[in-house]
């Protein structure tokens, strides 16, 4: 393994595609613009997939599975979401090939076999979605309907990038109906708050939460809520959003029912996701120069165990020392990996564990038997540590849970230390050029004056906040009155 | 909810089609055989998976995710591949739709994107994993690689049906690459044990383990194991498929490794794979008249438990007697669901949970309440017995296990009652046309008997049985010497 890893203070944007390639986590494929999730990689999507899940299920949710394909004409049906993913989705036209007469050995496409509609691979699932419904709800007893699916979507974005911007990427999207606004508000801000949860609790990432601006809404939603993190080279990546739909796709899919009074209906919807970007932003907020930094909740291995012996004799006695110990930490219920392969050497497999990001690594040799101690090392501070053997089920324990608050405190002082309320243009632009990161300024609430700040700096609207103090001011750009400050910055 | 189920004898595939929709598992969506899988229906698929990825990672594989499409040139490489899947194949031409000039508010393909190559959606994926693999391997060291995925996948099918044939389906997809040919056949032995060992333990399905005949590999294996069951209606269905690929994809990719003695061999490989079609298995194996039977193990709700009662008074006293028996059930890992609403009548709901094939039902109204008992009725036998509360803990334990192993024996019987040898093409023709089932008999080994004896009969081979006695005869067909008896039937 060559590890030369690329520093971010070189390259960034080069440090986190090398990163993502050489700690196994993702990698380029044929088709264009589509990754291949590796099996680390994997590993830690399952665990934030089994994490999320029970959380769905614990506020009422169930999961369903709904078709790949939209038929062009439910496609088009909610106009703006049409519109919003017209121009990057991938279009199945035929369903079929043939022999090709001119290239013996070759296939090409049938001519016979052209579908009569087209399909499209789904962007998103609304459309198919509300068109399902559209058969199951007739009466107020049918709703809510509280429905998830974990798919894969396809987008056709030009400029792609692993995990962050891909054009097929894993998901999961909720999807619900409601009989009353109020409600489906509810259900809106519940599910953006547990992706707040998650991301804060588990991925150790603090989020602020807060609503979209008109111009950066879901395409066909009323409202978009979102969480939105801080990156180590100061742009911003919206980690989850959720979105309040309205009647929109009720009346675009022809969706009511009969309420309790007797009265008759559309319906109210929402829709929520987060999807394989929160992989990078988990790389892009902990890793260093070393490369990944993994919190212990998401860690496929929490420890690894790396045996440093000269002699098979020195060797067997290592492993007899080990193997007590994998079973402890294992009854512990911590993840442990010993990594007893004869083929690599310990500096080696040092330098893999880091490039991996593994929380915690024991070495242990021949001085160490003779001690009763391991060495110690925290992925996080690259620190180390002689601990007895007779206390490290609890040494470890405790420097789980400390690296896990020590990672979240971290990212909360980056982001604390790159967050700028300002008052000036000016001053807009010298923070966006110098230290970058969020800034806090009055806008007046037009999209002119959200254009043109978009235009002269490339920052956006993050979000309005929803936890933020009542102060009024004037707009950063326009100078007209503003009653609230908002989230602005590069982004992802 | 009409029940008003079409019986198994007046037309089973009606039967099959209605109970399907009515215990909500699966309807077909506004795309041509695609099905939408409804919650209930996703929650046995998720079970079904929970317990095959913890057997998958025992015997040692990791998930992994590969891109959904292939592009031509990939998906051509390996011939017998691309022959068996070019005529039911969906091709993405096009990445963008524009505004329909002609229609206003429409959509159409722009003509203006149009892929340089076409990319297939995979009907299976060895194809963009071998030109992967082709990157990670270049030593022995770099072998075994062992993943799976969980996906969906479409294959063109002209014919569909709800679970059994559908566009779109869902499944798991086993991909292995091995330094030797012995390796290679050991996993794919090992993975069709595994499948047959989840089949018959959890969803009480006996099934057959066998070797398919050259005409019915799939295209691209050198011999493809397989686990046969027997449905109702006396036909079969495949329920799982374990391919030994050889060195096929190895060439078409041209995968190589160096060996330990330091040579240059290509790469032996294996895949693997069950689908959304175990469902409709489990569906038509174990149902009856009344609706859907589920084995314990694999039911989304073990025990319902559903309260009758008149007055707010007695639903209040009930209520206050059920909620610490569903906190003890809870407590004892059995999956219980207590009914209490308000909008239903006893007599719906007892409907309800038959055509879903909830395995335990208890009652309990007014009387239960002074006698300190419960009505405890089993769906596999429809059969009702009075039960003390004290001793319902240990009953409902008894209870789960007995029905899991009554599913399994009388599943078992019915093969039994279903499989015939015979020695003369009469009797097979006799078979076949009066009970059905399994036929075992001598079969010539050339595909030109095999193929008459489909165009005769329907009936195909299933499998040469694994585990089978040594016997020779002469083929039921052609009179040519045989030295195995082979599993005929007509299949889904």
């Amino acid at each position: 393994m060559g590890k030369h890893l690329t520093s971010r203070g070189e390259d960034y944007s080069k440090w986190y595609n090398e990163l993502v390639v050489k700690a196994d986590l993702a990698e380029n494929s044929a088709v264009r613009g589509c990754m291949v999730i590796k099996p680390y990689g994997f590993a830690i999507w399952e665990r934030m997939q089994a994490i999320l899940d029970k959380k769905f299920k614990e506020t009422g949710h169930s999961n369903a599975y709904f078709p790949l394909f939209v038929p062009k004409s439910l496609f088009e049906a909610e106009e703006q979401n049409a519109e919003g993913f017209a121009k990057e989705c991938a279009v199945v036209t035929h369903y079929r090939l043939e022999n090709d007469p001119d290239n013996p050995g070759k296939l090409r496409v049938d001519p016979n076999a052209k579908l009569e509609e087209e399909l499209i691979v789904r962007p998103t699932s609304e459309a198919i979605i509300w068109n399902t419904y559209k058969n199951w709800i007739q009466s107020y007893r049918d709703l809510p309907i509280l429905l998830n699916q974990w798919a894969n979507v396809v987008r056709w974005e030009m400029r792609t990038r692993l995990f962050l911007r891909t054009a097929e990427f894993l998901w999961q999207e909720g999807h619900t109906a409601h009989a009353t606004e109020v409600e489906a508000l509810e259900e809106t801000k519940r599910m953006n708050g547990v992706y707040a949860d998650f991301v804060e609790q588990y991925m150790a990432i603090p989020v602020i939460q807060g609503v979209k601006s008109a111009s950066e809404r879901f395409a066909g939603a009323v409202e978009t809520y979102c969480i939105e993190a801080l990156m180590q080279d100061g742009k911003a990546l919206q980690a989850g959003t959720s979105h309040f739909l309205g009647q929109n796709f009720a009346k675009a899919f022809d969706v009511k029912f009969a309420t309790k009074e007797g009265g008759l209906e559309h319906v109210w919807a929402t829709s929520w996701g987060v999807s394989t970007r929160l992989m990078g932003a988990l790389i892009m907020t902990h890793s260093d120069d070393s490369g990944l930094v993994l919190p212990p909740k998401l860690a496929p291995h929490q420890v690894v165990i790396v045996p440093i012996y000269r002699s098979d004799e020195q060797r067997d006695a290592i492993e007899t020392a080990v193997l007590p110990i994998v079973e402890a930490l294992r009854k512990a219920d911590i993840r442990v990996h010993f990594d007893n392969r004869d083929t690599h050497k310990p500096g080696f497999k040092f330098n893999e564990y880091e490039l991996k990001g593994v929380p915690l690594r024991i070495g242990i040799g021949p001085r160490d038997l003779e001690n009763g101690t391991v060495e110690l090392a925290r992925r996080d501070t690259l620190s180390k540590k002689s601990v007895a053997q007779a206390d490290l089920i609890t040494e470890i324990q405790s420097s789980l849970i400390e690296i896990q608050e020590a990672l979240f405190n971290r990212a909360k002082d980056f982001r604390a230390n790159h967050t700028t309320e300002v008052d000036t243009f000016d001053a807009f632009k010298e923070v966006l050029e110098t230290k970058g990161g969020f800034i806090l300024a009055f806008w007046d609430g037009t999209e002119a004056t959200e254009t043109a700040i978009k235009d002269a700096t490339k920052a956006t609207i993050r979000c309005i906040p929803l936890d933020t103090k009542a102060e009024t001011g004037t707009c950063v750009y326009s100078g007209k009155p503003a009653n609230q400050r908002v989230l602005f910055a590069k982004a992802y």
